[in-house]
């Protein structure tokens, strides 16, 4: 039988897009729906300006829009939190105090020792910390707790994926640089983006987004600690990570031109790179997970590609697409990695996750 | 009086532009254009298809489109090529032995030891290979003996702009990187780059561009050998240079971010590195040529700046901008670049060359 | 079983969206492809440059390219042609000479008396002219007749459909405006639009395509003569039918923002114009037709739709949508009509015509 | 000795632009700048989010803000209003009231009986209410009064252009319509149009702009009526207008796709009509005006011109190209008109509005 999910945020364009990606879900059911007061109290058609290519469902239409309170998703099997930061972290808070499954697309509680920072094509076995905790409630007979989990930056996840197989394979990364050219959708659309800042132009910069791929990779590539509720975050001395991050005239996938050297002496071959990305399979596929890419990352031979038109969409936008894997003069490898900012990076990682979480039966 | 200029390839991107920035030049006077023979023999008016945003000059609309023979331009002072570099080598070459000054924006001829590749906010010190040259024929009372003198390639002139006062106050670089984000005006219109690859997308590749900015910037910032004949370039063990380049769509100026490390071990603060770059005066200025900069380059403070649409035109399009300047983890310092791809980086950096020639007695 | 498909002109940008439709089509089956001599002996995947935003088909990548003579595909059920008017007049020939069901794309038989010229969610009462023929060769006992069917233009097709309806109900209209923003894709991408066109840019006019919509109009909305052999092409007299073309940074997706006025003087309400053009459902529907849109138009309400990016996709680019219905102060009514140019207005309406085709028993 | 003038809503777009405008112009010295109580008392260079093209002006940055009040404006000769139609009507009339020359680029009061509604190269002759206002004052020995010009809605400034001369040679016009692709810069920044609906898309309804043009352009093209002290607006029997307004990704320069018939019988053919918009020569320049076109109306015969981004700098903006005149099938004309919306459309209409009021004497 479908889980209950709820969304919060839900008028939003993280929350829509929850919607949609839920709305003929076979794992989950929509089932409750959180927005601001103005929004509260009406049916969502009603509430929302809907901005997605693909039509409002129906099955969302006559859903009533409530208040972002715990009262009114404590029915819900998992809520979706596509909360702007400023609102989430009280929300996201007394959700979780309720024992609610929560997994959140804001920034509020990524840093915290015991949040897993998922990127589901990644680095799923975070998740034991969730394991460790209910298991460990349910030893003590204790109510089930709630946990937030919290899906990476958009720009981090596509920079990781490639990372993980590759470290698992050659050993540590020491030195890591990315220059991102990213897309307008991440950043909503009220009002987003202002059209006069990407028509002819870029913007060589967006708040607080190099910090966040700097500090967010050290944690998501770094492993659990010993006592299994926290995690042992890298430090400057294991990978020292410098990232360029702009904004330019593209509606979905962020390109990020990467740079990476191995600690190792012992370098591989061009050809070893590719066929590390190649061959890697995420758990998420190998749990059986609905929406998990059956092709984690596709490495692409032709000298321009990925281009995000033609390759943000491979593996419904769960795919990673890599080309371009190249010696570089500098470090030890350039190759540029595109990903689908509100697939893998947003919305649909949110999704992901809570299909694991179900596998794992976490939720 | 004015000095006589011809313009071969005049129908293309470049060759209308020199035509533009040469119709109320105080120095020059257009008297020469060159195209294939299928525009050979026709008014300037008739053969072009003129696609610039100021109206064709009243000045050029009635000359003659000749081939490109010497012949056509004996006359002229200096000759300015915007020849693919399908056509450049035999033509300029013959230009070159019957004694003509020629200012080439094609790539033929760059890598020539006796060649000089000239950024003219840069290294106008290399001329002094045409210099010797010239006076070396005087004194032997030879005939005055032709020369040609390459425009670098558009994305290497933005980058090595703020690099060359870095360098002359910190000493060397022994890394760098950048990842450029073009405007497609540098591609010409025939057709060009594809409107659909640069809509909603971005293409992450240049033909030849990426070798070029990582041999090129070896050049420029390597200095005359004892023979003053020629050029010692930096060796990779000088200067390590990885670039990226990518297309993207915006109609001119060319965004770079970079990233360097300096090969002294007293490092410069970032206000000492601010502090330089905006007291460098180009050599240019101070020869007093018409079309050099009044400020060498722009270091902008705001946090989103520079921008192509909103600072590619500073100076004129010959001043360069710079700005996010910040310690980086991984080398020394990055920061954001932007130069104009057809006045700096092409055409117009071809007419502030002649300039100084000029100045400097060489035409 | 499933009719073999041949494609004429399969590398190019129409061909290889018939192929994308063709891959796992449940009615067709890809037996041929056909392209230029440069192309043919290669595997498909060797001889073509892919830029959809799908993968190329698995089924498609082995097939051999031929040249386009009728020998080669002589054992197709259909021939799907995406070539060039340039090449496809003497190429079309052949073929319906020999026999062969041809649906072509190329603008080159048109305008012929017993050509059906067809938008599939419109006119398919005209495909009689082919069954006429096809009866009377049958009647005779003799072979079987190849023939010709059209693909209209692009813009036509989403002019044209609301139309339909309207005059079915209301009666014929006698003068008709509309003004397009038409999308890049159409123009195929070698080299197609140029990007410094359509960026910062408009341009206001497509050779030929005015001329197009004016005539082609008027045959679609005409009937079928006595002798059901050929069409009454409506006059002048009956509508006139004035176009004027842009071309806009918009992938895919043309926008027509038209007016018109009815001849009669019983003029209908908005609210039964709307009405009207929601009842309609296409003829292709009704047969059951794989691809036909289950809603053929659709009517917008929200002031600012229909838009490209967010509508162009509805019924998977079959249907049209309409918006903005309101009374006009120069005519009666005026109207924002969107259609997906690739899908609705040519490849995919190419297969939605065979579709019809097969039911109808005509291949 | 320059006029003292003042700018209103100072840190807005519109508000730059007119303080950009003012600069370095011959006739007017900024002197005075207002802005809401946020800004007020600050440094103009502390207050405002500079995005023009051109650096903020030396000369303004050092003004310092103050609050729309009559106090802080009274010794202007000229106040220029760039206020959002929210704030404009009490402050607008305050200043009316208390002797001040406003002119304003707001809506509230265009529609007014005796406020004047200019486009600076059309219907200058509409001055003379304003004339006859301050001569009647004088008359009678009373204080100077008052008064406020406004500068046309921008998509109505490029439409009526041609039409001026056009009626004054062949007689009124009883239909028109226009298409308007109209640029992202006239709705402001911020946030002005969102990124994501113009990129890769077309927003068909500006809210509100239909509406304007129809009724605008009855005053404009209308007469005095015999008081002297106010307009005859055409009536829907003079004419008749119908607007679509469609936003595009453009950054500056409206496009407008228009038809029109007259109603003589007598119909000048399209060479008449091109030779009557080329010999039109606008008031502003006879009155040797700083910003008035040389040419007036830019006549292209390029068949895909006029185009923004190459033909809207026409006249550093204060000219209007037409180009594709021909017979329309529908009513007796069509041609594209483009006109840039934030000179002759919006703040340069001002800055030239308020060069005529000087050169009338009635600043």
């Amino acid at each position: 039988m479908a889980k209950k999910a709820g969304v919060l945020g839900a008028t939003g364009s993280v929350g829509q897009r929850f919607i949609l990606l839920l709305s003929d879900h076979p794992d989950f059911e929509l089932s409750a729906l959180g927005a601001s007061s103005r929004s509260a109290g009406k049916r969502y058609e009603d509430a929302v300006t809907w901005k997605q290519t693909s039509l409002l469902p129906e099955s969302a239409k006559d859903l009533i829009v409530s208040e972002c309170t715990y009262e009114a998703f404590k029915d819900c099997d998992v809520v979706f939190s596509g909360l702007d930061a400023e609102y989430a972290g009280p929300i996201e808070k007394e959700f979780r105090e309720n024992g609610l499954a929560v997994v959140s697309n804001a920034k509020n509680y990524r840093r915290e020792a015991d949040v897993p920072l998922i990127v589901p094509i990644v680095n799923t076995d975070h998740l034991q910390v969730v394991e460790t905790k209910l298991n460990a409630a349910k030893a003590k007979g204790e109510k089930r707790p709630g946990f937030i989990v919290c899906i990476s930056n958009c720009s981090t996840a596509g920079l990781v994926a490639p990372l993980k197989p590759l470290v698992e394979k050659f050993g540590p990364i020491d030195l890591l640089t990315t220059t991102t050219l990213q897309a307008i959708s991440g950043a909503g659309f009220s009002p987003g983006v202002s059209g006069i800042d990407v028509l002819d132009n870029i913007v060589p910069y967006i708040s607080g987004e190099e910090d966040k791929i700097e500090w967010e990779t050290k944690k998501i590539l770094g492993g659990l600690n010993d006592a299994k509720d926290g995690f042992s975050i890298l430090s400057d001395d294991e990978i020292k990570v410098s990232a360029q991050c702009n904004r330019v005239a593209v509606s979905d996938g962020h390109t990020e031109c990467i740079s990476l050297r191995f600690k190792t002496q012992n370098k591989p071959s061009v050809d070893e790179v590719k066929q590390c990305l190649k061959e890697y399979v995420c758990e998420a596929y190998k749990l059986g997970c609905h929406s998990a890419p059956k092709q984690t990352i596709h490495v692409l031979e032709q000298p321009d590609r990925p281009q995000p038109r033609l390759d943000r969409d491979r593996d419904a936008g769960y795919g990673v697409s890599v080309g371009r894997v190249r010696e570089d003069p500098v470090l030890d490898f350039k190759m540029v990695v595109l990903s689908h900012n509100t697939i893998i990076g947003a919305a649909g990682a949110g999704i992901l996750i809570a299909e694991i979480l179900l596998k794992k039966g976490l939720i």
